[in-house]
């Protein structure tokens, strides 16, 4: 029988890291640290293994990491979220992601969202029987057009899905997104799906406008995040959903089928981190530094830098030099060059390519000057 | 809007977990062990977290774990999947289930399964807008009528869930199953789900009937099991899907973007575990002494116990001595008399009622004979 995704096929992250693996590139390619976590957090998961923690946990979260997050989550954004009822923790946020969409979109439904993006949101609204709807971001900043997200919302908007800070293009929502985006939903069912697992990584100053923040929005969003973003732990598994009641109870249907609980050990060692607040208040000095680090090593590169103001990742452009495709250009920088990055063209649905590629400097120091190196090579 | 799942609750195992809990009663509900696992896997996990396995697994498993998959089932089966491509890490059985339904059912799919059942497998399928088409098993010994299973199948079958050792029941297929689902399938395009979490869990020499033993039906069949079932690590979240590489690239498509990849320490831990065979081989004598251990402290009780050919449960039934409904009887006795068990009912979609209670025995020997006597006071 047919396929029900007869275009995709293995994800960009998995096809780029085998040929990093390959030609035994430099990786700047996936948003995944290449050092390690805090020494202390690594213990705390080895003595909860050790005390008898490694059965299934609560399918919605142990009591400890579900209140933990709400402390955080208030003390950040104001915001009071019934740990009970309103916060989930899932075996990673795109399980949460998965979770969600599958939970809340239905057959015949659109959901908006926009492009670039991460390659998972429109293969599950697709599997969903819905219709993912793409806006594209501005080609110059990657802003929204909130104009033209008005002009595609129909009766059968669903979903709309916002990210910030911004994969692939390390944007990050203001105050005005803000406004346009209430301002577009007020007096719709629409709900808002908001990937916000780099939250604690905004540079400069800015704040982060978590769907949390603002109760005209947090009423009607689901907000995912991500444990291994924050704590350099992306191969733990385990993030958290929250969501005004009456949509974590439609989550959690969903959540108990697709994985029960997540990982019980990782959970008590990460409820111990999160009590210490600063291993998340640090993290945006700690990647700010990297950012400048390796900015400053491609300074006298060919390729132009576009401001990364969010997240782990920057882009940099290559059209002035050179007019080859963006995975051509990739695929050559992995053989020749020996750096992985991923090409943005990855994160549009029908190819679009602007001659940019992306970077992330979630890597040790080390890593980021050789890369760098490779790159000014080029 | 309204529920995707309007008749779905949570499920039973976390409601009847919470009572469980509020009552301080012995449990004897879910199918995960009271005690701790060898700690030698414990150490294996802590040596890889220090090792620097933190970060995102490939999408499909390290390779070590997916090579000792594929061992284990040529020696225990005689089969040959290969390890890239027909062997898939995933992070639990759960997931399994979830992706294998998500990749290869469409709307308006129709799909076999036996009740009383798993409680996910009917709501997975229903999510794809497809339609669970129930079996009951036989009321007696819970055997498959397969005369009624041809009687079901239509043009528009696309699937049929079997699980051996089955979880409620405690029965397992024979040969006889075999060859009735073969000689069905023949010529269709149906595809088998085998759920065989517990398939290292089979009493008195039988043999562990997997799909994957059987040519004509592992080439149409995808094999989901669990490394938590099997090393005492439920809450790891790890299990794994064999299947030919037609299907397989399907479920794949569907994984990638579900949960992109399992928990990485407990992977290297896992393998290591999986190298020694005497991990799995001796699971059957070790389940079977705690089986016969239930099964002789509670014959002096008024129940009558079912006879459990595998898996972690053993089935009772009251309805000589009581009248109530199962679900009743279940909260009582937590309440009264400081066991919790399982209902058989909620094994049912349509609630089929026959005083029945499911009690599990993955349990400490202590844990079983307390159990067991307040049992024999009812
Ligand atoms: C599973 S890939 C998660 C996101 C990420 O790391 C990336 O975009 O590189
Ligand atoms: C997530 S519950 C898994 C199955 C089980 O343990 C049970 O049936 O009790």
């Amino acid at each position: 029988p047919r396929s029900k995704l007869p275009d995709v096929g293995t994800t960009i992250f998995t096809v780029i890291g085998q040929l990093a693996a390959q030609y035994d590139a430099v990786n700047l390619s996936q948003g995944a640290p290449n050092f390690a976590p805090d020494s202390a957090l690594i213990e705390a998961a080895a003595v909860a293994m050790r005390s008898g923690h490694n059965q299934y946990a609560p399918m919605a979260g142990i009591d400890r990491l579900r209140e933990a997050v709400a402390e955080k989550v208030e003390r950040l954004y104001g915001a009071r979220y019934d740990a009970a009822r309103e916060v989930t923790v899932v075996a990673s946020a795109s399980e949460g992601l998965y979770a969600t969409i599958s939970a809340l979109v239905h057959p015949g439904d659109e959901v908006i969202y926009f492009e670039p993006s991460f390659d998972s949101y429109a293969p599950i609204v697709r599997l969903q029987g819905a219709t993912p709807v793409a806006i594209k971001l501005s080609p110059h900043d990657f802003s929204i057009d909130w104009d033209a997200v008005g002009a595609v919302i129909t009766p059968r908007t669903r979903m709309i899905i916002v990210n910030t800070p911004h994969n692939p293009s390390a944007t990050i929502f203001d105050e005005h997104d803000i406004v346009r985006l209430r301002a577009l939903i007020e007096d719709t069912p629409i709900v808002v799906l908001s990937d916000e697992v780099y939250e604690h990584v905004v540079f400069d100053g800015a704040l982060h406008h978590s769907m949390a923040r603002h109760p005209a929005l947090a009423e009607r969003s689901v907000v995912v995040s991500s444990f291994g973003k924050t704590h350099h732990v992306t191969g733990w598994r385990v993030g958290y959903c929250l969501a005004p009641a009456r949509l974590m109870a439609e989550i959690r249907k969903v959540h108990q089928f697709m994985m029960f609980s997540a990982d019980t050990p990782m959970q008590y060692a990460l409820a111990d981190a999160l009590a210490e607040p600063g291993n998340y208040l640090g993290l945006a000095a700690f990647y700010a530094r990297k950012r400048d680090l390796l900015a400053q090593a491609l300074a006298p590169s060919r390729f132009e830098l576009l401001p990364s103001r969010g997240s782990f990742f920057m882009l940099a452009r290559f059209r002035s030099f050179s007019d080859e495709r963006d995975s051509d250009f990739v695929q050559r920088l992995i053989r020749d060059v020996g750096v992985a990055t991923i090409p943005l063209s990855a994160f549009y649905t029908d190819g679009t390519d602007t001659g940019v590629i992306r970077l992330s400097f979630s890597k040790d120091d080390t890593t980021l000057l050789d890369g760098a190196r490779r790159l000014c090579a080029v």
